[in-house]
């Protein structure tokens, strides 16, 4: 008999061609559905929340799968880890009600964007956090983030190669930290749009370097013209955060991006 | 006429074959003599503070240099930071003294060890950050680590490799924090031997894991046997952190740990 699973996800972007499997099998979920089928000992595919592009990574994806073979849960998480290579490693499995889908039933996704903000590159921002050579003022970011909010066509903010059919997304929020000369980006919506996180974060870094007007952001919205807006940031920084299920599928908690970013200075 | 030169660097050492040139030319080495002697037009030998293993990353190398380029501190360090690969960085360059030593002149170095505890493996720790299945007994590594302070014959911590004529160093400080399921394990000392910090973190956690007790380290130290001592622990964890020279030579501020484990969620 057939099981549906859940797996919880966390990836190094930086050496991947992304999520989505490509026929050269370089992809994450090609070498997750190896792993998965190897220690099942059967051929198992995969579908996950969020189809992330090359270099880009996951603290909290979630992925499901079927499969007959009788393992349990730990059993599953060890032996799928041990199939893995290092930049790709599962935090859980777990049994999960056959009509959950890891994106159809997802009803928000979060992500975060790292920046370093300094004129001279540092090898350790290198494929994964973003890097900019400008000054930025923070508060103007803030602001114009403020027209961004609520229910949107993002057509301005989608890739040409976007496959979603309607470019109605709900951002319910887009915070904007500053840390010690580091920028911390956390936007939660209901869904993203191809390259949405990536050219939203291309613009607000326009404002911030005062090249474009606070106000230019929702000019930019509401064009909805994908060729008024800034270029696709870099993929460097982006992680792919918590995913959020209706309660009927209670799941097990995923990192947090103090995974990839631990605290290691304060007092605990 | 020639000038000495001291220059900053970083590194995420995880694709190198380590510090000290080779034949084949893939060291850090290797690289950033290229770039300098790319950016000079002419043969640029490089001397380095720490001669890291492969694997091992820096913060705060510190580099000394000779060439009769005239070029400005920015253009050296704009010029170079283009000739190097995205995994080294220059933070600064700077004419120094002719007397300068970047390994002779230094008086302490820092070394920063980063670890991972927790039963499952993370993607994100792969390179970067060590791992530790076991948990740790912090209070227990701390007490440990008072044993190695001070002036000792470190024999039994150094590689069979290890070219010193003498094993005696003196380790000023080995500071241990907890934070989140994360260490942070800080040594200073005027000089370190080969696999030393990895010798040492790796004894620690024994002890953290209670397979030794406390006193087994002054034991270990006092034996003066590497046979007797733990297995020399991955390098992933491994920085590089701050150099001390004496006040006669001036040099900018390199980064800290922060420049590669940015503190992201508290307030400014």
């Amino acid at each position: 008999m057939t099981q549906r699973f859940a797996l919880g996800l966390q990836y190094d972007g930086r050496d991947w061609l992304g999520w989505q499997s490509q026929p050269e099998r370089r992809t994450i979920q090609d070498c997750l559905e190896d792993a998965l089928s190897r220690f099942a000992d059967e051929p198992i595919r995969v579908v996950a929340a969020g189809r992330t592009d090359a270099g880009v990574h996951a603290i909290g994806q979630i992925v499901h799968f079927d499969s007959a073979a009788v393992r349990t849960p730990y059993s599953w998480l060890r032996g799928v880890n041990s199939l893995l290579p290092p930049s790709i490693s599962t935090s859980w499995v777990q049994p999960v009600a056959p009509e959950f889908h890891a994106r159809y039933s997802a009803l928000a996704r979060t992500y975060h964007y790292v920046l370093y903000v300094n004129p001279v590159r540092s090898a350790h921002a290198a494929g994964r956090i973003g890097w900019c050579y400008q000054s930025l003022r923070i508060a103007s970011m803030q602001e114009a983030a403020r027209a961004l909010l609520g229910e949107h066509d993002f057509s301005a903010f989608r890739s040409a190669q976007c496959q979603a059919k309607n470019p109605v997304r709900t951002l319910h929020a887009l915070e904007i930290l500053e840390k010690g000369g580091f920028i911390l980006m956390t936007l939660r919506a209901n869904a993203f749009l191809h390259h949405m996180v990536r050219n939203i974060v291309g613009c607000l870094i326009r404002v911030g370097a005062q090249k474009e007007s606070i106000e230019w952001i929702q000019v930019v919205l509401e064009g909805r013209d994908r060729s008024r807006a800034a270029p696709t940031f870099m993929a460097d920084g982006l992680y792919l955060g918590h995913i959020e299920y209706p309660a009927s599928f209670p799941l097990p908690e995923s990192p947090s991006l103090e995974i990839a970013f631990p605290s290691l200075y304060t007092a605990p």
